[in-house]
């Protein structure tokens, strides 16, 4: 297996030409000290990380495996070493509350991390990311007792943090949860129910381990209107906020048999009046964990995009090594029996995919960050309230999309590889069974999908998307005039005037019959996927044509960026035609189908 | 996990209403015997094997996997109690040769056994498929001796076949295949190399194990013209014909950890200088092999379409028990928590999709196979050799369509389980792993996409294409003043159109660049895949509108037919448009980067 190398040259490249982050964030005191030397230096050290402890650790995690005995998960070889390795570097606290020993980075910086980490180790990465969730839950909800006994540690990353949701019969309606949470007489709680799929609900990687927990207050309203968010330590703290040495009534049942991500643990957790702690207000912990999961989402969307450039790097080496057949045009190496698969134009297909989709992806979730970190730390209320719109927008659509897309780039580059992609060596099958998972969890993308177009544009009669189509009309302002980006411009311009006419169409038909807005879902996440993917692609573009005008410049990077670019205008973006056209045939040819038809 | 049922009820529809099979088989002397009711009964058996033989050992084969030790091969729990009953059942020589022990029975019947097989256990039925096929290229090239002391015990399913054909270095571009036979005193030959994924080259289910190995004769001209066919046994066998006891110096050197189809050992050969027979002419070996492999690459079609059927099983019955969110009319089951998730319509998108091509797919593999039949058993040279000529054309399409939608459908089922998919529990993960080695095996689809395009299209000027068109239009045709279907037939029509136009498109371009085949061939197979699909759907209507008129019709079972037919229709065929794309946009933004810039 080739071994991973983070992507620094396309991150300082999209940071700096496409985003231009120092501006941004010299914009805002909070991130005022964010220079790009900052930047440059974090990000070159967490590629360090992801290339040296992680990735070493990807291939035997798999194959290992986690263990499971009385109650008891211990992680693959390596995990523990690296993890602590990892928590000692200060990584744990990146973007952690500044008053509670985090460091106060931005997400956009911590996104990219995040991404080199699940391209790395998905399965190392879920730790990291959990604890990250919990924290940001945590810091934003819960009381002020509650966080300085425990953000610290967990910005330590000594101790770890779960979010604990799903229950057999309540995944995605998770109005049907039952787990209970009854007042005992000391101002706490006492927990008792079954949770699945918990990733990191026991493990060794750490001390102590924190649960976040939806559960029912006794009289609750009923549905998601009545759900509870609890705080539940696997060991109890003393006064002092040091373990007590009483471990808690919760414990690990079993761990899962899964397709993939095989050394992070997938635990069943039980609750047996374990003790709990209330977080942010009653019957409002459906809300509280919203905010947090946008952040999660965004994760999701970064592994699929990771493993997608894993897998790129790994396909476009073998594609310049291999030699089999010979070019149409002539053979490249008479001299040699044959050629490198790399000249075959169907090889390079599957590698520009993938490598215009991990750009694009890429540059997508950096603009889905942006806006967080705009919320979080822009002075000015009504900026912020801007940015928060355009993350509700943006972030189902980067979630799915960015995952179906790296799904599908794990694929290619397995082809590329023919058989050699489906033994377990070259670690190409592994990355699909990895990227597989970030389509289903943290809301399946057809929830993601049905978010997107019932709560965040039916239901709000396209308010969101118009802020979205005011900074794409921002940049088309921005670009008139602009000789090199004409072509373009215009297909883009067609992109976002067939999303816009679609939408209208959606709104229309959804006052006649609800089901077609979940009819239209799926089609019209990717629609808007695609323009965003285009949209990403048209700052790219003008980025690259820009740099490379200087005399500076690299030319060949920035002339590859072009070409890509070419790819996916030609190659890529004529499916937004078929997608208008499964949205136009509206909801009837799904819906009329009786149910034992099936 | 549900258990596998063969879709009996289907494939009696299709042999019967869609293509009148008696009808075809009176008409060839060789297969007048074939009548309904013995198709009807072999059709029922077989799929009592597949039911109640087959997949009960096909999750735990998939976790046991196959051991390897010192050259030994052990198949999991059952697979040999299960492949003795199934060669006791004389399935192996199903459609062999009638003067060998075979049966004789037409492919369409075959193909429809070995996708219930694949349904069930993909790893138990590729050791049938590879002996099928051994046997067909032994029954066609082989001479009488070798015929007489191998076929046989090969039909009776006591000792099996192999293909040796990859080396480590040499896979698509079999012509640098390093394998030598040399010519010993007694007019065999001792076979020297090392072949790679050779699917069951060893294993504990047969007796004996017959290999058929492509190599090089000494003084062979280079590359593929180089290439002979030899039979090399696993035990060789004394003048009568028994097995003598002595082994044969091939042996098996490890097997391969893959991604899936576990149960099926997947083994480096060493031969040692093993002795071999020569099997047809001398360099003659690759057409040799041809033949066979139009056989065993619509059995992988087949894998996929199987595997995506089992998939739509489990995925179509958990989500009409699944209970989860509302429906968006209004709750469906008011007294309850909540509905069935098959209220919704992204799930029933799903669902629709796998279902409108799981039967596309397989009646495509039958129109397939049919030719298959008539080019071999028809009394009329030009009949047969219109239906070889059509086989050229369908096999390529068949082999990389029906595989990737079937991987597609087993990814959309795990989907619809959402994280119960990614578990092991429910067999949807192994569906997936399962159908993905068929997009690999047997020939890359890309490398199928590119026979198509090259050999089958461009390089005949689009002859073999007319044939098909006028099979089309023979349907148009006979389809004029039936009311019921003349809005499907004008959407197939156009469909049909854009084909016909884009493969002008790319013979005149390719005429001026040979890269713009490659550039062309992924798309091109897709819309050759999905306009086949389309004339598939045609004939379904067709036979589904004329059924209902009978009084003696089950009216639920074509209804249902009819609405998938409009979901294909309405959702899945709007992708032509953007192949077409696709296609038209050329060779430029596929081959303009540099080798360096990938």
């Amino acid at each position: 297996m080739a071994a991973y190398r983070a992507p620094l040259k396309d991150i300082q490249f999209l940071l700096n030409n496409v985003f231009a982050v120092e501006r941004l964030f010299a914009s805002m005191p909070d991130t005022a000290e964010v220079t790009d030397d900052l930047i440059s230096a974090i990000v070159e050290e967490a590629g360090k990380i992801a290339e040296g402890l992680l990735s070493p650790i990807n291939q035997s995690g798999d194959r290992e495996g986690c263990h499971f005995s009385d109650g008891v998960v211990t992680t693959p070889k390596g995990f523990k070493e690296a993890y602590t390795a990892y928590a000692q570097g200060g990584w744990a606290g990146l973007t952690g509350d500044v008053n509670y020993g985090g460091q106060g980075m931005p997400k956009m910086l911590s996104a990219l991390i995040e991404e080199m980490a699940f391209a790395a180790n998905s399965s190392f990465a879920l730790y990291t990311i959990l604890n990250t969730g919990a924290t940001l839950t945590l810091s934003q909800h819960g009381s002020e007792e509650l966080k300085q006994r425990y953000l610290p540690k967990m910005y330590a990353g000594t101790w770890s943090g779960t979010m604990c949701l799903t229950e057999p019969h309540a995944g995605t309606d998770l109005g049907m949860i039952k787990t209970k949470a009854a007042p005992n007489n000391e101002g706490s709680y006492q927990l008792s129910g079954t949770k699945i799929f918990i990733t990191a609900g026991e493990h060794d990687l750490t001390e102590n381990i924190i649960h976040f927990v939806l559960a029912k207050l006794p009289d609750a309203p009923a549905g998601a209107r009545g759900i509870s968010l609890f705080l539940v330590p696997k060991f109890l703290l003393d006064e002092s906020g040091d373990l007590s040495g009483e471990r808690n009534k919760v414990s690990c049942g079993s761990i899962e048999h899964k397709m993939g991500i095989k050394a992070s643990a997938t635990c069943v957790m039980n609750f047996d009046s374990a003790i709990g702690y209330l977080v942010g207000e009653p019957n409002q912990g459906l809300s509280h964990m919203f905010t947090m999961m946008n952040y999660e989402r965004l994760s999701m969307g970064l592994q699929g995009n990771g493993l997608a450039d894993s897998s790129y790097q790994i396909a476009s080496a073998y594609a310049k090594e291999r030699v089999q057949g010979r070019a149409a045009s002539g053979a490249l190496q008479p001299d040699q029996n044959a050629d490198p698969i790399l000249v075959h134009p169907d090889v390079r297909r599957m590698l520009l995919t993938i490598r215009a989709n991990v750009l694009a992806g890429r540059a997508l979730s950096l603009y889905a960050a942006s806006q967080l970190d705009i919320s979080r730390f822009h002075p000015d209320e009504s900026i912020r309230f801007r940015a928060q719109q355009l993350v509700a927008l943006l972030i189902p659509v980067q979630k799915a999309y960015c995952t179906d897309r790296g799904f599908e780039a794990c694929v290619l580059g397995q082809q590329v590889l023919g058989g050699h992609g489906y033994v377990a060596e070259w670690g190409l099958e592994q990355n699909v069974r990895d990227a597989r998972i970030a389509q289903i969890y943290e809301g399946a993308n057809g929830v993601q999908a049905l978010d997107l177009i019932g709560r965040k544009t039916v239901r709000c009669g396209g308010e969101l998307l118009k802020i979205l189509l005011s900074e794409m009309d921002e940049f088309l302002v921005s670009q008139e005039g602009v000789e090199s980006m004409q072509p373009y411009l215009s297909v883009f311009n067609r992109c976002r005037q067939r999303l816009l006419e679609s939408t209208e169409t959606v709104i229309a038909r959804a006052a006649e019959n609800p089901d077609e807005i979940g009819a239209a879902s799926y089609a019209y996440m990717e629609l808007m996927g695609l323009t965003l993917y285009c949209f990403m692609w048209q700052r790219i573009l003008t980025a690259a044509f820009a740099e490379q005008t200087l005399a500076s410049s690299d030319s060949g990077y920035t002339d590859g960026l072009i070409k890509t670019g070419q790819f996916f205008m030609d190659r890529l973006l004529p499916r937004a035609e078929s997608l208008v056209a499964e949205i136009a045939s509206g909801a009837d040819s799904m819906m009329s189908m009786k149910a034992e038809q099936f």
